[in-house]
């Protein structure tokens, strides 16, 4: 965001760097309100839907929440003001999530009826992430995410097998069990199946056939044990990861090529001396 | 399959090409009309088995399910058509899934009883597997398989010594727990302390006596801890099988040094060049 | 503690060697005299809550419970005794719970109904601590200590990212199950989030709905393979920490070549002498 | 065991040959028989227990128990018989459990009233062990074992923390719940922590208050993130296990001492060239 810079100096720019930077003592003090609010909103949403305190104290509640989404609204008008091209911010990522935590919540103080869009109120949570983006060194972030998009083959191979399994394991448990065991379809059958090798366990659906027992222990075994797959792929590739620090980002003067080991005095690739500030002892006999 | 080219050239071939290989767009469309026919016939079978929906719309699954299941029987006699030897076809694995996805649901849609059958059509979701191979890169799948078989004696020894464990606790909570608690035979105890040693945990069955639970908290403590043992042990085995990727096992051959990366062509420590199959191209000069 | 040496020599200074330190036969006679005392403190707290128990035996538990509360009481006045500065002890962490120990004991004892203070009595436990930095040698903690701190960054942007995951998600399921599912309120739902996610499952809130079992496996598969995040990133950094044990970071004199182990006086790769600080005994014959 | 070589020559040490060793195809075979006849021993138990099949074949199994203990009782006579010192034997880990496997049989085979030996039938199934010990590379038993070792110490620690936090966070529950919840003493919520924190979830006791289900989420996502300790020392301990191959067990020349990386060419305690089939390259200078 900080690459969007307002075309004019002035007024809008110090309200750019307000809202949308966080150098100045008030931009931070900008931030920890918006963290505040949010918080307050998504705790009021929470307490809301518990009947006891709706009954007590939902219309203050209601104003609060009033209060709150007009402060929003008043926020996202002023980011729009403020930028010299706003559809691009408002089609990002962020802006998405800023238009959605407005927007639905004057919806559905209009039409209270709208009860299914109280979910939306929780979207504002999502602008937290911005507030962490801004907590996290960039690159630890970038290690885990690196590790995960480098496991991701194997990963989606291993969920893809489980979830065959799966299938056909809870299919013959839903053919073998008596109605009352509950696998009272194939998608239901498949629902336990997950239950169970996720070792979640409800017990809302259990086998009562010995057969259907011996089956089930299968699956726990097997999703007991399996996770050591993605567990493993992933360590291999955060270390592998961390090791990365053992290369460098240097090029060879000889031949251009990059990612040498640190430890590395002659480049693998066309065995020129690669230490710039010494000369290569070879050359000196 | 690419290895079992028919020996004539002309329209079988190029049946061949379009069932048995990807490289046309043809053959890509093929392969994804499959795909999609395949989550079709499981899809169906998976609603067919809730209630509500086998009501509705069941003569329609019927019909569906037919004609589905008459065209895998022509793509199966295309590929027994363009083949060669094509009992070696059907011997082999994916052979086998070919023919037990369609003559099954044969006699499942002509003896309409044969309910049992429903799972084998089922069995068509292992076709799948075909196209799992395909977009994988080889080495990743022989890197997870590799590093499962070298882990495979620890892994044994790992479950066998756990399941004498479940055994023998087992066995001593169906003596000392009552009736109602529903530790109703051995087999039954068991079944319960593999649910309580994989975390699962139903509830179906719970220990009531005091010293019963004290013994199912030691089970759990162990299911719970010495999850470490397989997880250590293969992510180990993955962290040797990448590495083992990058470096190779050879010397230099003018300082001796090990630790060389398999893509360098000069040794990192001394210059030296390191393919003793051919000369430095530099000494050439 | 064994820095806050008493000023004065003499029956002090014994009594100081008794108690804070464990090099004496009778220092470490009185050390496990204490952890005995303290077990029997914490199990008739646990024995005392069992009703059939309280019911036979309550009065001597009652009487037990005076006896060790006066040893314990006189142990933390010679404590304060025998130290010049016994207010710092009194601030510090052991200090605190020494005190916590004693003290709310009194007050349940002369105030029988302050039955919610039988937790404190429990607090006696974490006086074991003590005795369980005595056992552990100080680098096997600082290493756990050490890894967990370099991993927290990734592990709280884990826990935060998971914790928004289940809000929104136990709010969907919230909103779409009818009353008798159990999801009485959002801070309820979230709890069953929380039960699912980390594959809990007690079972007392489940799913009815389809769709609320359909995301209810979203929220199992994620907790199920998501735990790969922090196990493999605290792996990486205890396996980091292992390494950095035996190797050192500096290069050496002679060839510039790192990755020597600690404990190395000379180059392993050209038999330089390593230590800049001190000359080789070789050359100096 | 074959340590124990019988000191007479002729039919003993032939029957010490076939009992105590697997190298003649008629020793294989005797242990063969062996496992088998412990399977069906145990495998008779566990049939036992079904009331059903209790009452179907009770006798059969009774008959096929007697004829298997008085084989085993043989089996064991002929150890002692074949042995120079068989009351070494017997107190043997070995030892121990061939006589638990057979003398208690006969006593409940003669008191039919003592149910409550069937476990040590069981026992038999210890026998096991022996024959895994033969199968298993002795290398891999070594280096898990090595590994479980040396992360004792962290492990200990672990539990011992883990084991005071949920005694803590238990007793809390026991005192906020109310009655119908379960937590009926300190010792019964205790066993509910562990149930919580293993992530088992039985469902058979379950918080019931706000607060409680609050403190309850504590323990769930500690117990679900804490697996991360024993898993990452104890992966990063097999790792270094297997990394131990990185040294040789060869002394230095020099020096003598041992455990030097095998790509290490000068001695790191004394700087003498350490290969000793070529010379040390600076003193051909």
């Amino acid at each position: 965001m900080p690459s969007m810079k307002p075309a004019k100096v002035g007024f809008r720019t110090r309200l750019f760097q307000l809202i949308f930077e966080s150098d100045t003592p008030a931009a931070k003090a900008f931030d920890i309100g918006l963290v505040i609010l949010i918080f307050v909103s998504v705790g009021i949403v929470m307490l809301n839907s518990i009947a006891e305190y709706h009954q007590k104290y939902g219309t203050y509640f209601f104003d609060i929440e009033w209060f709150i989404t007009v402060i929003f609204t008043i926020e996202l008008a002023l980011r729009i003001y403020c930028l010299d091209k706003p559809l691009l911010y408002l089609r990002s990522f962020y802006g998405v999530i800023d238009v959605l935590s407005v927007l639905p919540t004057w919806l559905v103080l209009l039409f209270p009826g709208a009860h299914t869009l109280i979910v939306v109120r929780l979207l504002r949570a999502l602008r937290l992430f911005r507030v962490l983006d801004m907590m996290t060194i960039e690159g630890e972030k970038r290690l885990l995410l690196d590790a995960l998009l480098r496991s991701r083959h194997q990963i989606m191979l291993f969920l893809f097998t489980v979830l065959m399994l799966v299938t056909i394991f809870s299919s013959i448990l839903y053919l073998i069990e008596p109605a009352e065991a509950g696998f009272s379809s194939i998608p239901t059958a498949m629902y336990w199946g997950i239950v169970t090798m996720t070792t979640v366990g409800y017990g809302d659906i259990t086998p009562i056939t010995p057969l259907g027992q011996f089956i089930s222990v299968a699956i726990m075994l097997t999703g007991y044990s399996i996770i050591a797959l993605p567990v493993g792929v992933f360590s291999a590739e955060v270390i592998r990861a961390l090791r990365a620090e053992r290369y460098s980002d240097e090029a060879c003067p000889g031949c251009g090529r990059h990612h040498h080991e640190r430890d590395a005095r002659y480049c693998k690739f066309c065995g020129t001396w690669l230490d710039e500030e010494t000369t290569d002892p070879r050359a000196r006999e």
